[in-house]
């Protein structure tokens, strides 16, 4: 099987490399956009070619799109129409974008949607590019997939064993409730951490040396402010609503710490940290 | 030489494995309030012996306070009253407090203030108690001692040696600095960290599967929620105007991003995020 993977970044170059290695694939191919980006993951061996796009949607079995999701739009719904336009009913396109639902609305109406499996695979790390790729990323971690009934079964079930081979536990979701979900457990610990970054960083405008003492807890608070806007405007953007929900939630918890610590209230602290201690039981 | 610990808690608890083990001190004894406490500490074999309060300071030639900081002020002010009762002028006592203002202000006038070394160092987990304790916890990072000038150079060069067998790079600074600084690298991630897990545990009401979609960057942001509310109600009160003003400008964060996301304003979301960005040059 031949498969064709745009967007040779942090999780197109995982996935080729394990895809390959694994034998799901006999051939990788790839397309990426940024010549820098381009001459890497060929230097790198991440693909076996870089080849035009029309070349990988000719020659692919599975079509991988792992751009921006802004992008990623777009591109599915031209991918689709190439299909038609081919006549290539056993081709499959798969998208893996962080939002789901402006895709599956898109989508939800082309003549080929059943060529399409809507997927976000939950693994990354907060580098970005062919140089971050790495094997073994996706090990043990979840991966959702949209709206799976709008798919052919037998799309579908191809694209669960490409999953399976890189060791993923599917969840079957509607695209909504997956953008909602997200948004609380991924897009907003984003967002505050850039904005933990841009309260400290404004700080050491007149406090030179105020990193010296930044300790681990600071560093993993932190950590997901080196996130990549590229990625991650589309994303906020896409998931605008959710995301403007949780960011209001999460003020109001902030400002009732602010209140119970303005008045020295300490009972009113100590309680709001014990309610959040019960994460406890969720995360490990 | 003994050294006695009050408080065998994660701090308190490696400080006593790692300052036997690594010979500084030939005896360790320590002090523990909490009868459940004491005995795991006594069981696992953190200490020689668990001893009455006098006990300890009769006995030891350095006394460690590793209790919350509320209590650590009263403790080391009435540490420094029996010093001066016994006419112990070679005893010394050292805190290891998260905020050093107050235990600075309120020991600056007491006879025996020379005695006292306050220091901070910076190592920690989210967990607390003796089960907590672990050997290395402390190599490489940083220990603040706030207001050096203030101790003996005899008792000043003992703790640092002390400091020294636990591996950790001394920085000296004045404890107002510490603690505004402390407020913009420690304390406000506890607060966001807080504040995260409120907002999505407030979510899991209604979605009780919220959480099957956590990814490894949630956990990261959100894994100092764990923290203890004994040791954090105090140090968010002992250091309240500073958290009160970095709660604010992260607040103030907060909402540029709101504001970008809710007027469809990608280029001002961009540049907040690559301003965020600059936090790879130091944080790796």
């Amino acid at each position: 099987m031949t498969v064709g993977i745009i967007g040779l970044g942090l999780i197109g170059g995982s996935m080729a490399i394990d895809l390959r290695r694994r034998g799901f694939a006999d051939r990788v191919i790839g397309v990426e956009s940024e010549p820098v980006n381009a001459s890497a993951a060929e230097k790198i061996g991440l693909v076996d070619a870089v080849v035009p796009f029309e070349t990988c949607i000719s020659e692919s079995d599975i079509v991988v799109v792992a751009v921006p999701v802004g992008t990623a739009v777009k591109m599915v719904m031209q991918i689709l129409d190439r299909f038609q336009e081919l006549g290539a009913k056993d081709k499959i396109v798969i998208d893996v974008c962080s939002t789901k639902e402006q895709i599956t609305l898109a989508t939800h109406y082309h003549p080929c949607r059943s060529q399409f499996v809507s997927t976000h695979p939950m693994a990354g790390t907060e580098y970005s590019g062919p140089w971050a790729a790495m094997p073994n990323l996706f090990d043990g971690r979840a991966c959702i997939f949209a709206n799976a009934e709008e798919s052919s079964p037998k799309a579908l079930a191809t694209v669960e064993r490409l999953y399976d081979t890189l060791n993923m536990r599917p969840i079957y979701m509607n695209a909504s409730n997956h953008d909602v979900h997200t948004a609380y457990v991924s897009h907003i610990s984003h967002v505050t951490s850039f904005a933990l970054a841009l309260t400290v960083l404004d700080k050491e405008k007149d406090e030179k040396h105020i990193f010296d003492l930044a300790s681990g807890g600071f560093s993993s608070t932190v950590r997901l402010a080196k996130s990549n806007a590229d990625m991650w405007v589309p994303i906020l953007t896409q998931n605008r609503e959710n995301v403007l929900k949780v960011i209001d939630t999460y003020i109001e918890k902030m400002t009732l710490f602010r209140e119970a610590i303005d008045s020295f209230d300490e009972e009113k602290t100590r309680s709001l940290i014990e309610e959040a201690n019960r994460i406890k039981k969720i995360i490990r």
